[in-house]
């Protein structure tokens, strides 16, 4: 049993997660919210008060300030709280210093992201190995319960890889996950997380084609498909966090991740992304300023913490899962779907940030109780899935299972043909810019 | 007689009237180029002696370094080089501090753009009367010949007003200046001349109809007109320098500027618009870094003097003129085009830094010969057309003129209807972003 829970972050993510912790305190006991702006900490307490979401108003619900790259700070702020679970939910640029002061104070971690290194970008697979793989000794040693990626994908969807293997597959074949936001939060362009975090997954593809990483163009792969609810929808190939745990903890030929776009983004995206704005490399102004593109980008894009009032529609995440269950070829999809209105009106966040928020709080339940006691590193495909997965269902995220007729129109073709073949049959086309030689897509001329 | 030759600048328009310069050195006597960086002046008078441009090798050509902010300086720089013309190719946010230079010393003055202040754009019009004609007097007191605008458009387009009024009608009603660039520099994206002064041309629309300013949304107003040698091309109703002269020198209903763009240029440019890319305004990054969004987009941009050895294809710029001769209606195209492949072979430069560098130089031997001998600040239409139209039909800028049946499918629609009506009719759609409250315009979807 551990008790007390340190959440670091005060964005989108963490304000949902800090919601559903007050929502269920009495099994994590004191919650303390602490980022490097003690006012944007406080104001998620107004929220959860505004909310009455307290539910054990004996226990303690508070905000600290915390610099989380100072490892002996955040040392003292987990001893301090008398904190045995630190949910990290700050920029993915924090992880390690994070681990590592939970891994001195011998306490629980959970995050939602693969550690992430401001100078590089994509690099080389699968990437839990470049930072967190190589901690995983040491939390065994001291044992330390370290979750790695408890969000909705990576996390939720994990887990849906170990349900199919336990429950609904004998041998599997193929996952496609897949990743569609239908709503809409009525700005020009914007981003639904971090724009400095979000656009760094979209400089190539590294996907997992029989047993082996195959790198692509950004939206260079398109299928469409006809989600439940949401109705059809296209969706890119594209590179994610779990693809690099899953390759190595599920036995199947191909995992993939698929992300849903609009020609509208698409647009946008392309044109930022040719000119050279999504960079990462600062370029040097006129005035002598040396200037990080992506960060005028971050400026000028809206906060991604104000579309939640106006969002409408839905998100729909799931697997699509392929293989043989006895004898017979078999497939499923298993999903939830959210609703950002309802989101906003239980706890005053869009459904990208519910969606992501919940789940580590869900992990972290599990952890209080007992039932996840890993007392070592894990991704959550190796957990077992279904105490997950029930305690989403209970408090905001549902999960459905829908049986598809292998082989029928309803199925989702998720394979990927030579690059040449796929931008032929698809409706963009790929161009060099001069300017900016990476490779762009572009719409195709009509 | 004036004679030695003061070139403030070397962009790429600096560039063109350098070569031009040098070829007519038996009129302009010495030629000194200055900027702030005397490595370009020395590109410049490299290709110079590269292509053997310097007709008179017992003239000077030279080059000094100059910070034209400066006026002392420049005064010190007019004298040391004994110029009696300077010819302002160097930015619009310079003009002034050098007229004020050339007001100090006695000399000419010759420009190609209306006066910026870095800190407004699209300012009350006529934008002439916010700073250039507050020194009119000052000029007319000292005898000093300041010619204003005095490059393609505005200038030769200033001259083809005073034309059609001095040969070919009675009364004008409307003039339609067109400018269409159908060259491919091969990038995805670039300006063809400083991206920072090009993009503060389309932040509003100021248009002369019936007498009175009127102001559009960018892009608001489109047609189709077929030219001659480029063929059919759109354009789009746009502000632009000369209609803040002709506006009060020439007799005229309504006057109005037009220029090309396709529909890939006015996808990119709506999404930088729209997110705000073009601000001249700063942003505060994450880092407390001060930007000026388009000093970015400048830095990311090709350097516009980079594309002219691929450039291929013809701009054509000119004047549709209606009105009445001798008691029957008459409409006139009186036009230029150039050829972006000739111009880098001839002074390896494109065509839009050549139809604006010609011009000045032309101007600069009427004020050398004594034939414009203005003796006071003037806008190029209150000047002679004819001697203007005639040198620069000599050297590499000839005018056609071509009579249009009035009334007939060949005629240029320059009528501009209520906005909701024209936007209604046209490709395009106005959207109004909440991350940007500017107006922009997207395309319509299809």
């Amino acid at each position: 049993m551990k008790k007390n829970v340190l959440i670091i972050g005060a964005g989108g993510v963490a304000h949902v997660a800090a919601h559903k912790a007050a929502m269920n305190n009495d099994v994590l006991g004191d919650i303390c919210i602490a980022s490097r702006t003690l006012s944007k900490c406080e104001q998620i307490i107004e929220s959860i008060t505004r909310k009455g979401h307290l539910k054990d108003t004996s226990q303690k619900l508070y905000a600290r300030q915390l610099d989380a790259l100072d490892i002996p700070a955040t040392v003292a702020l987990i001893q301090e709280t008398h904190s045995e679970i630190v949910i990290n939910l700050g920029s993915a640029f924090l992880n390690m210093s994070i681990l590592e002061a939970c891994i001195e104070t011998g306490v629980a971690y959970i995050d939602t992201a693969i550690h992430e290194d401001p100078d590089k970008v994509c690099e080389t697979p699968p990437w839990y190995a470049n930072y967190e793989w190589k901690r995983k000794d040491r939390c065994a040693e001291k044992g330390v319960t370290a979750i790695l990626g408890a969000g909705f994908d990576p996390g939720v969807v994990n887990a849906y890889c170990a349900l199919a293997a336990k429950r609904y597959f004998d041998k599997i074949e193929t996952i496609d996950i897949l990743d569609v936001n239908a709503g809409s939060h009525g700005k020009y362009f914007a981003t639904n997380f971090d724009p400095e975090i979000n656009f760094r997954e979209f400089v190539k593809v590294w996907t997992w084609i029989d047993r082996e990483w195959k790198e692509y163009p950004t939206h260079s792969v398109k299928r469409m498909y006809d989600f439940p609810v949401v109705g059809s929808c296209p969706v890119y190939l594209n590179g994610h966090d779990e693809l690099h745990s899953l390759s190595k903890n599920i036995d199947a030929d191909s995992i993939r991740f698929w992300m849903g776009f609009g020609d509208h983004y698409i647009n946008v995206f392309t044109v930022l992304r040719t000119l050279g704005f999504l960079s990462h490399l600062p370029v040097t102004l006129t005035t002598g300023q040396e200037v990080v593109p992506l960060k005028v980008v971050k400026a000028l894009l809206p906060d991604p913490m104000t579309l939640a009032p106006g969002y409408i529609g839905n998100t729909c995440i799931g697997n699509v899962v392929k293989g043989w269950k006895d004898g017979q070829r078999r497939e499923v999809f298993i999903y939830q779907v959210s609703d950002h209105h309802a989101c906003y009106e239980e706890v005053e966040s869009q459904g990208i940030s519910y969606t992501a928020g919940v789940p580590p709080v869900a992990a972290a339940m599990l952890v209080a109780d007992g039932t996840w006691d890993a007392k070592t590193m894990v991704n959550v495909e190796e957990l077992d899935p279904e105490p997950f997965i029930a305690i989403l269902d209970r408090i905001g995220l549902p999960t459905e299972i829908k049986e598809i007729e292998p082989c029928s129109a309803a199925t989702f073709d998720g394979t990927v043909r030579d690059l040449a073949q796929e931008l032929s049959e698809s409706t963009a086309t790929v161009t060099v810019s001069a300017a900016n030689p990476m490779i762009a897509v572009a719409p195709k001329p009509r």
